[in-house]
């Protein structure tokens, strides 16, 4: 048997602790597995003195993680501190300029330096894998890197953040409110104390600019993303999107269109009979539409310490398997020196159909009016409610609700503002794109 | 960069066809994605003559494909051929001894041979990649040998044949029975002329069989394992199935318990809000749990020249991307010289819910007597239904609809050998295991 793999974990959370129990508990399946043992000879966290509930009393400890990745005796470098700039940052550059590999679950760090770091390990020959970075136990890094090389991608989308799914699933099947969801989400630990980066979509667009590079080879750009968070949504919605065959998810979509590639996170009605809308609570799911192999649609756990560290752990084992050097799986599925400058298409110019949902006056002429404007437009329209019901509009009010066709962003915009010139609409117009899976487009 | 990597493909039917032209394609992206170019030396089919649509003009023929594997100036052998025998077995068999890698989409192959073959690639440093073999573009073969590294797996279940989800799925939505369905299947060409191998469970088999192997590491068991095909199904079951909650899919599912390893081939009836239960017609999705990931399903095309030829060609480029020699990734996911003997639990000892349909005489005290019989053998009820609508039953009969909580295989076999026994039943009781995902569990 060859000799041991000898690892370093910097971080010792959730995952990370995770990962050294795993990895102590399997040691023999996991070298008879890989063809070679497994060893953690060194870690790095925060406090020493904290009891993990593991045995660390075989491994060298540092204090800083910049000193595992520059000292440890160590094949591979573990980063799972996370956070885009400070102590990972500088630790995962150190390793790999060592020419060790290294693995990491830490999505911000790849999304705004993954192409820098990419450039440095395929320098080096080493590899830089990171499975758990983007939706926790779903393989989708090495499907869209490995599995699916020759493919020409089309569309990727997914959920990939498990709070927001959490709270939409509820809000669905309980009938609460996005506040009571919220709440409840944070009292499981699902939500954070501040919960913006998560309801807001920032978290699901780190992600997304991963797969967006994975998918389409051009540099990442995680701050250029349109973004609409979950906070805006009602239970009215909801209602209204199941009587008309729909459910509400929180997306984010890549998409390669005749502009450029659009990039876009927002609150999506999917049709309730597609295999994605069934996918619940903080479950995530990832759909890539190609064109050789057609649609792949893998679903499973986004987080926890276990599902992360089990993706951690692939990626580990991928490196146990392969000689030294041997192999030049590219970091972000295409070479770093052959990423093309992101082309963005513009939001305006996204096709798609949309669901309205307008509270306007009850008076003579108004539903003519309003469809009326979406006739200017040239939008048409797919279905089109009319109700005074009392639970779902002020008395005097009326519930106006629109489901388009294949229209553009930039119609649905002007149609709306010529809407709201009139005079007759409460409150802003409830705006909420529809994807649908490519064998029902 | 690197030399080119030379190929060889031994069958030129859709999938072939599709793979060539793919290659042939896309050689510059391959080339830059793999870090050496991918080229088609040698192909090897019955009719030279035939047009394919593909440019062979450049590449040696061989009439025969045993010829190709032990003269072809290839690294990679590509079988796909189809067969268990012949000169699919005899070419894979000499490629390995030759020192070449072997990639195949021949799920039977592997189901017979698989273990020998497997023995042979890993004492020659060799890879023998098969992703193609089951569930066409799903890359379910990686997910197990790779990414679940470290996993013990649990259960592994699957939609596995395209052909008996499209009938389930028609008969379904279109209230047909299970000779209509079947027919419109042919017209089609989702099955074939003889469709006995498809619908009788023995290709389901067969891939679980693979499946099982990569998720426990036992030796492959293809002609051992319980099967029950769909052709029993009828339209009453589904819609049954349908008002209790259910959907009926044919199943192959693979399960670690106390006893041995369950494999077992049949319809089965999973909860209508479960996702699997949504995956339609011929698609397929296979579902793992382990015990640090959890769940994973991964859905997607199980058939198709394309679909098919894009696990082949990932499977080929993991081979371009790697040094000679220098993979050890375990060709069944555990080395075969590690894996154990089948240890086969009895279907007896199955434990899980049922669903029984029986049509009784309608007089008084038989409902009684059957609840009796199913309280002898210790059988809860979830939900039992009695009807005498005229649809469901010839008149003068009731249909009685039981559904189980968990309890046995051999219990419920007792319970209605001893229903049968009492003389009030008329034809043969309907019995159809319930298959929950683990979260509903």
């Amino acid at each position: 048997m060859a000799d041991a793999l000898k690892i370093g974990i910097a971080g010792l959370g959730t995952v990370g602790a995770s990962l050294v129990r795993i990895i102590q508990q399997k040691s023999n399946e996991l070298a008879v597995t890989c063809g070679r043992p497994i060893t953690i000879t060194a870690v790095s966290a925060r406090d020493k003195a904290r009891d993990r509930g593991i045995d660390l009393s075989t491994v060298t400890w540092f204090d800083r993680p910049e000193d595992l990745a520059e000292k440890g005796d160590i094949d591979v470098f573990v980063e799972l501190m996370g956070g885009a700039e400070g102590a990972a940052n500088v630790s995962v550059r150190t390793a790999l300029q060592r020419g060790l590999h290294v693995v990491t679950a830490n999505k911000a760090l790849l999304a705004y330096h993954g192409v820098e770091l990419a450039t440095i390990a395929e320098e080096k020959g080493s590899l830089l894998n990171f499975e758990a970075a983007v939706a926790g136990g779903i393989p989708v890094i090495k499907a869209l890197r490995e599995s699916l090389t020759g493919n020409s991608v089309s569309r990727i989308y997914g959920i990939m953040n498990g709070t927001c799914n959490y709270i939409l699933t509820k809000m669905e099947k309980e009938g609460l409110s996005f506040a009571e969801c919220l709440k409840e989400a944070q009292r499981l630990g699902y939500a954070e104390a501040d919960p913006a980066f998560d309801i807001e979509g920032n978290d699901t667009a780190h992600k997304l600019s991963i797969l967006t590079t994975l998918a389409f080879g051009n540099q990442i750009a995680a701050d250029d993303i349109y973004l609409e968070g979950i906070t805006n949504i009602s239970i009215e919605d909801i209602h209204a999107a199941a009587e008309l065959g729909y459910r509400i998810k929180l997306l984010g979509v890549a998409q390669r269109t005749d502009t450029g590639i659009e990039q876009r996170v927002h609150p999506t009605m999917v049709p309730v009979d597609s295999v994605i809308a069934q996918v619940d609570g903080v479950t995530n799911a990832v759909a890539i539409e190609s064109d050789v192999l057609g649609e792949l649609l893998m679903v499973g756990p986004g987080a926890g310490g276990n599902a992360t560290a089990s993706s951690v752990l692939g990626d580990i084992a991928d490196i146990a398997k392969s000689q030294p050097g041997a192999q030049r799986v590219p970091v972000l599925g295409h070479p770093a020196a052959t990423l093309e400058p992101y082309r963005k298409a513009q939001m305006q110019s996204h096709e798609g159909g949309y669901f309205i949902r307008l509270t306007v006056l009850d008076r003579t002429g108004v539903f003519a009016s309003v469809a009326t404007r979406m006739a200017e437009n040239n939008i048409s329209l797919e279905s089109i409610v009319q109700r005074s019901k009392q639970h779902l509009a002020p008395s005097h009010h009326q519930t106006i609700i629109l489901v388009t066709h294949a229209t553009t962003e930039e119609s649905v915009r002007k149609a709306v503002a010529s809407i709201k010139s009139e005079g007759y609409l409460f409150g802003e117009p409830q705006v909420i794109r529809i994807e649908r899976p490519k064998e029902e487009g």
